[in-house]
């Protein structure tokens, strides 16, 4: 088992009604790998610049992530985001992004990272996505977009999603992509593009799986609400974590990817993004623990389970 | 086992996407009986005009519903909503409201609406929800709100509040009616005001129900997805029937009201709303049948489960 993510390794400036961070590492296989780590091997692929530094570097190899195919840009500088949130913490307002030495990236993967089992490629652009996507050949693959290809290169990214098992995006992007207001045969139009399973990630309210199992063409929908938590600081990152979480488990449980293990990596996938809000940036699940993600995993379970035959009559 | 709503019984011209409706059954206290009657029996309180004739009375006592505590007022006419939905059905836009006989309206609970053992205070102005709660010494009662009495009616509808069991509202509503963001939070200040229950109605994300046990003082979360849909007609209505769904189930099972049935309460009042907005008004609903309840039922419950376990290892 072994996962190789591409995707923004970056510094982040993000102010919320309940603090701010001036300089803080972030970018989404940052996020992704943090979570997916406590599954199994994860190797992020990108560019950085040169302020990104040992520190950094220490940071991610202390929790036993791979950090050969960090690509180290001598004179450039690494991924920058400003943003910030105001009373809907739903709602990202993006203040500055700076690509830096993404502007220039060519995905070279190493070996190891070619020979993952599992490949998620992050939120860039979508022709990197399939460069990536051709170099690896992985059997259970993923991605996440954003609305911004979906306007300036819609035709690249249907051709990315075409090329994975999974998509995960937020349902209004799934909507937009397909041009279909109904959610659900919205995630019908995306499998019909390729992918067996669409996530749709709804912030807050959680997140909905639509399947279709490739041997017998069976549809199924599964969905978790957001696990409840009264003190969110800054959901930076929390989409990435949640993917962390869900396709790290998957790698995880190896080729073993039918509908229960894919119900379980939603509920992985929903905790890690709960975690990843607490606290500003990486702070909360760089220094989380397996036994409290396990914990909240069935907690979670015990908040969605109800049964189904009725109580006798008095 | 027998539950009086007091509530709008109201005609309604609606426009959605898929369809035009230019004079309909409709009003709060419509849906709510109509969802309700599957599982007990059903007293709808309120004012009608002389527009509302034995077409609907039949209509409604056709499907067991007491219709003696309907008030017809000669000369008058009954409340009228007219509103139309666009490409998102989450939001209904108002075009006119004509208040009609609902403008004199002064509850007078006949002596069976009075000795029910469950109540519930639709949507309407808050000191009338206070007035017919006074008369009604009901076990268990819930209200539902509207944004409209948060803005201009916010002391009465919280003294209303402190006089329920159970309170259900959209979660902007529960948000602005405590001014906390969080909606954990919100909740939780809703039930310091006095209800042992929180019912947030999040559209097409489903519901969510915040607990506290009277006993132990324990509190619980629990939550379910809205039922996936291919085809949305008119979510007119779709809150009522979620209401009539829960509150009916609730009165059906008598004085058992603890967190399993809390549960299924949640999940008779996902699946009432979801047939609610498959067609135009009461369409659905008012040709429903019970084992179709049963089976979507049992539909939500697989939808909704996952294991705990991690499946074994390769």
């Amino acid at each position: 088992m072994a996962l190789t993510v591409v995707g923004s390794i970056a510094f982040d400036a993000v102010k919320t009604p309940f603090g701010e961070r001036e300089r803080m590492l972030g970018g989404a296989a940052t996020h992704f790998s943090l979570a997916a780590r406590f599954f199994t091997e994860v190797r992020p692929v990108g560019p950085v610049g040169d302020d990104f530094v040992a520190e950094q570097f220490e940071l991610l190899e202390a929790r036993g992530i791979k950090t050969d195919d960090i690509e180290r840009v001598a004179g450039g500088k690494s991924f920058f985001w400003r943003g910030h949130y105001d009373f809907d913490l739903n709602v990202a307002h993006t203040d500055d992004t700076q690509l830096g030495v993404f502007g220039e990236f060519e995905p070279k993967l190493s070996d190891a990272a070619q020979a993952a089992d599992t490949l998620f490629l992050a939120n860039i652009q979508p022709d990197l996505q399939r460069q990536v996507r051709s170099q690896c050949a992985a059997g259970f693959s993923g991605l996440d977009s954003m609305n911004l290809w979906i306007d300036i290169a819609k035709d690249s990214l249907l051709a990315a999603v075409a090329e994975v098992d999974c998509v995960v995006l937020n349902d209004a992007e799934i909507r937009m992509l397909t041009g279909e207001s109904n959610l659900a045969r919205a995630a019908r139009a995306v499998m019909a593009m390729g992918p067996r399973a669409v996530v749709a990630k709804q912030g807050e309210y959680g997140a909905a799986l639509f399947t279709k199992d490739p041997a017998t063409g069976e549809e199924s929908f599964f969905a978790l609400p957001g696990f409840p938590l009264e003190d969110v600081r800054d959901p930076t990152g929390a989409g990435d974590s949640f993917a962390g979480g869900f396709f790290g488990y998957l790698d995880g449980v190896d080729d073993d990817l039918d509908e229960a293990n894919l119900r379980r990596a939603m509920g992985y996938g929903t905790v890690l993004a709960s975690f990843n809000v607490e606290e500003f940036g990486t702070e909360r699940v760089s220094r989380l623990e397996r036994a409290e993600i396990d914990e909240r995993f069935e907690a979670l379970r015990r908040m969605t389970q109800f049964e189904g035959l009725p109580a006798p009559r008095d």
